[in-house]
């Protein structure tokens, strides 16, 4: 049977022949992940969400959620499959055991992440938020809040939710109304309403916890008197079970696009004054805890948009050696051929597959960081990691989610009028994907923080941290003649980058500042995709090694990856070339058109 | 209140400014269509498709059709629209007064085409194959059949469609097995299946005429052996009425992501062996008969995205002036602004605008070209402009789709969440939007066609009399000083595209044939960036030369349309130029790589 989700031969290449993740356990952390456990968890979550996940996907586009009478109801296969999810304690798999985490290194579990994600991303909105409420407990909390709430997130016990948004505040959070009233006994009373809410209610768990921007009564206005609390659904008894009902309601649910499966909630908090939560970390410094939470959703949103792709790029090719429809080009008169002989198919297959191996790569190499930041003993070493994870998060959520529906897009194509059908895969992979390019932080907030806090962090340390692994790339691929003109290529757009990059922030530091994020959005695009070129090099340069003694299956896959570094390098590198020259250009019509101009 | 749908002023100062349409009424033919006429034309489709069309688009799709007891039913409103439709005489705006059209340029229909279709093209498509459908016994069809179909057809009183498509003959509709075998009276007995018809059921009518593609017993295979057959659901008694069912039975509807309100149907023909034909124009002549259909339906198919795209387009600018959102960069301290003020979304917004601008200006002068045709006395003068018609076919409908689904897509965007949600408009218009880059021939085969056929056509006349309508617009630029950057780019890609397709051309014709359409859908990109630079030039000389003298809101809207030109060749072209040095490197990547390589 065809492969489904990932390419496991291009995982395994990618943790072992790559980034060489067995290294971690070395480390007393990470000591049972050597490389048969490792092999073994990926094989586990392969087959679970094949199995398990997959088969609930579409039914769960189709049942979606509803809203009758004040209760939210999600689709009923999601129930079973969350137990045994949580059975095979999948939901915590970072994290330290002590809590009910799996303690595995973060490269690792990016391959479980992404065969889950790419089986049903919409029922994994359940699981991963609480994830995230559960980092806040544990980075913020006081022992009480853990004791209260952490192991109960950690294993899926409870689930967790973010409260952010509302009606009048969503890209401007710090335009939030929600209060908090401190009371006598050190509790808040909560009173406003948030949209947006993924996964605010259901009934998958016996509590629900909302982590909760407000803002303290009398706190300053704007990001700076924002503060966070917790705020359950059920307040906790003190033996630790769910008790009185905290006056959250969920007043409506969106119809969506897509990720039909993930409710996504209005609540009202405190409608009957009786909402009551705890203060998670200072007050006022909500917008500090919640940017940790950010750039781990940030990731985890690159790696949804990705997952979306990596499914449809399996299921494209699996399509195209199946569908016989036209005589090939070269032989006309030899009767229908399988569509992966005509050259367009071909292209955009070949268009898919090198985005996404420079997607994985990139958000695999993203958690090797982590590993590091989590193993090295020098400080230096951890700054440096943590300064690369920094830098690429923009890249990793907006970069990889445009070019993750891309690829989505390409996907429907090939399958033709086929795949704007519902009743194959490739239209809801787009429809799911499509809300990766938005929530976290729109791709246009992406681009504002790479040109406008990346790439000046530490006086522009961090962008030459990044610039020095290319460059380690680029030396080792120098050595290998064969890898030539594409070494050359991805060296001179490096080049071009870096003075598109030092012109941008001069332009961003002077008073035509406007000008300079009218090009944010394209520099981000820029960088992408000179980061892929870097990454298919480096994994072309093991490809290009290995190629010689390789045997069987391997030649293809070696050839296969030599190929993606090619057309990328050839058919992307010139037209990134060109948009570097239009940022250079700095155009500022969209600056200065005015406004009455847009339309009569 | 705002305008919806397209932006009439650009609709005017296009087709009085730019096409100066009223020449037409100096013929005979097109007397009736002064200024004034023209003017009153586009006021009342853009009356009717506000107030009628738009409130039945959203119920359309949340009703969308569905099939029960081997009953299609669409979307209720549907019905009275297309009374409504009926009575206004919309269906058949450029035909013969004697069967029911109204007459007019075909420039000044692109106009009243943009409104219905952007305002519900689902429901459009029951018109609009009907119109088809009438063309070909229009075009094919003896005294005896346009007397029996053809007022029916243009006037609305039957629906038609059209029957190409089966499960193994998608692309490649030489594949067909539907068979006809002759009887004695001349009729034909019609057996197949036929998939994916738009409009193939439903009850807003009181016949359906099927126009099908089948192959006579006997006959060769592949495309010389079809022939185009007239089957309609009710025989038509002897004194016109419908009679007898003809044995065109309805088996099913897909259920799509977009277009829910148009019907998409199986059907199965002479399952009862009743199903009755008659032959439209030659025996195994139907592919020329369809080919005639097609570049018409080509032609809608464009019209149809675009219309997603202006209407997108002309949201996204009405949220972003009242959607308050964040603070300005440039005074971070004075509150939340209009989203219009964010460099980003105007670098959306002008994308969008330029785009629109483009796309617009090139369908409506396809039409042009139809009317210069209809018009000219001299055969060279009328092959010239059919000439120009058939190259730009591909264009109006592989370049402009693609490029509408991006509108559509950015549109989302701005909207940010709310993009994403259903209650909002943008979500169902990329939706829609999507159909229309694969029926009627996918983009990539636009692409072929382009390159295939179109670029040598008639010894590459063809393309030199586009090249010399370019070059018309050039030399008029040059006489405008305060053009002269963007007369320059326009000039520089012009001449970089002519080089580009003298070798593309060349390869294709030579063993590497594979390799050249490798990049045929890359360089359908690059034509259609350098035509809407072009066209925006051509607006732009208007523009310049107006602005002067411009007074009240046309100050603003003639910059407008200078800062379109701008932003295109000064932000998109040279990408385009990046493009073009990809397609020179004409890298055969992907027709090189195995196809074991695509997947382990």
């Amino acid at each position: 049977m065809a492969q489904l989700i990932a390419d496991r031969r291009d995982i395994d290449f990618l943790l072992h022949e790559v980034l060489n993740v067995e290294q971690f356990s070395r480390h007393d952390r990470f000591a049972d992940f050597n490389r048969k456990t490792v092999d073994m968890v990926v094989s586990e979550a392969r087959n679970f969400a094949v199995k398990e996940m997959l088969p609930t996907w579409k039914e769960g586009d189709e049942q979606g959620c509803s809203f009758e009478a004040g209760k939210v109801t999600i689709p009923e296969s999601f129930h079973r499959l969350y137990q045994l999810f949580n059975d095979g304690e999948w939901l915590s798999m970072n994290e330290d055991p002590e809590w009910g985490g799996q303690g595995m290194p973060k490269s690792v579990s990016s391959a479980a992440s992404e065969y889950f994600n790419g089986a049903n991303f919409p029922f994994m909105m359940y699981p991963s938020l609480t994830h995230g409420a559960g980092k806040l407990v544990e980075e913020f909390g006081t022992e009480e809040q853990k004791k209260t709430y952490l192991k109960n997130l950690y294993t899926g016990k409870w689930t967790g939710t973010m409260l952010l948004t509302e009606a009048g505040a969503g890209s401007d959070v710090g335009a939030l109304e929600t209060t908090a009233r401190k009371n006598p006994d050190g509790t808040y009373s909560i009173t406003g309403t948030k949209i947006f809410i993924s996964g605010g209610d259901h009934e998958l768990a016996e509590n629900i916890v909302h982590p909760v921007l407000a803002r303290i009564e009398g706190a300053p206005a704007g990001t700076k008197g924002i503060s966070l609390f917790l705020v359950p659904k059920f307040r906790v008894n003190p033996d630790g079970t769910p008790g009185a009902f905290n006056d959250v309601v969920c007043t409506g649910i969106e119809h969506k696009m897509g990720i039909h499966g993930s409710s996504t909630c209005t609540l009202t908090l405190g409608g009957s004054g009786q909402c009551l939560g705890t203060l998670l970390g200072e007050e006022n410094k909500g917008m500090k805890a919640m940017f940790v939470m950010m750039n781990e959703a940030r990731l985890l949103v690159g790696m949804q948009g990705f997952s979306c792709a990596t499914t449809a790029y399996m299921y494209a090719v699996n399509y195209a050696k199946e569908r016989v429809q036209g005589a090939s080009l070269v032989q006309p008169n030899e009767g229908g051929v399988p569509i992966i002989r005509h050259p367009d198919v071909r292209r955009q297959l070949l268009t898919m597959k090198s985005y996404v191996e420079g997607m994985r790569t990139l958000l695999y190499f993203v958690g090797y960081c982590n590993d590091m930041v989590a193993v090295a003993g020098d400080q230096a070493v951890r700054e440096r990691y943590q300064g690369l994870i920094e830098i690429l998060t923009p890249l990793a959520k907006g970069y990889v989610t445009d070019k993750a529906f891309e690829v989505c897009n390409h996907a429907i194509q090939v399958y033709g009028g086929y795949g704007y059908v519902e009743e194959y895969p490739v239209a809801q992979l787009m429809r799911d994907c499509r809300i990766t390019q938005i929530y976290e932080g729109t791709n246009g907030i992406q681009a504002m923080d790479l040109l406008g806090r990346k790439l000046g962090m530490n006086k522009g340390a961090v962008v030459m941290d990044l610039i020095g692994e290319i460059k380690k790339t680029l030396r080792t691929a120098k050595e290998i003649e064969f890898l030539a003109p594409h070494t050359q290529k991805v060296g001179a757009a490096l080049e071009k980058l870096g003075a598109v990059a030092q012109q941008l922030g001069k332009t961003a530091a002077s008073d035509r500042v406007l000008y300079a994020f009218a090009h944010a959005y394209p520099f981000l695009e820029v960088t992408g995709d000179v980061i892929v070129a870097w990454l298919l090099l480096w994994r072309g340069t093991v490809a290009a090694q290995k190629l010689g003694s390789a045997k069987g299956k391997d030649v293809p896959f070696y050839e296969g990856i030599l190929k993606s570094l090619e057309f990328f390098t050839t058919s992307v590198l010139p037209v990134t070339l060109g948009k570097m020259e239009a940022i250079n250009g700095a155009n500022g019509a969209c600056v200065e058109i005015s406004e009455e101009s847009f339309n009569g």
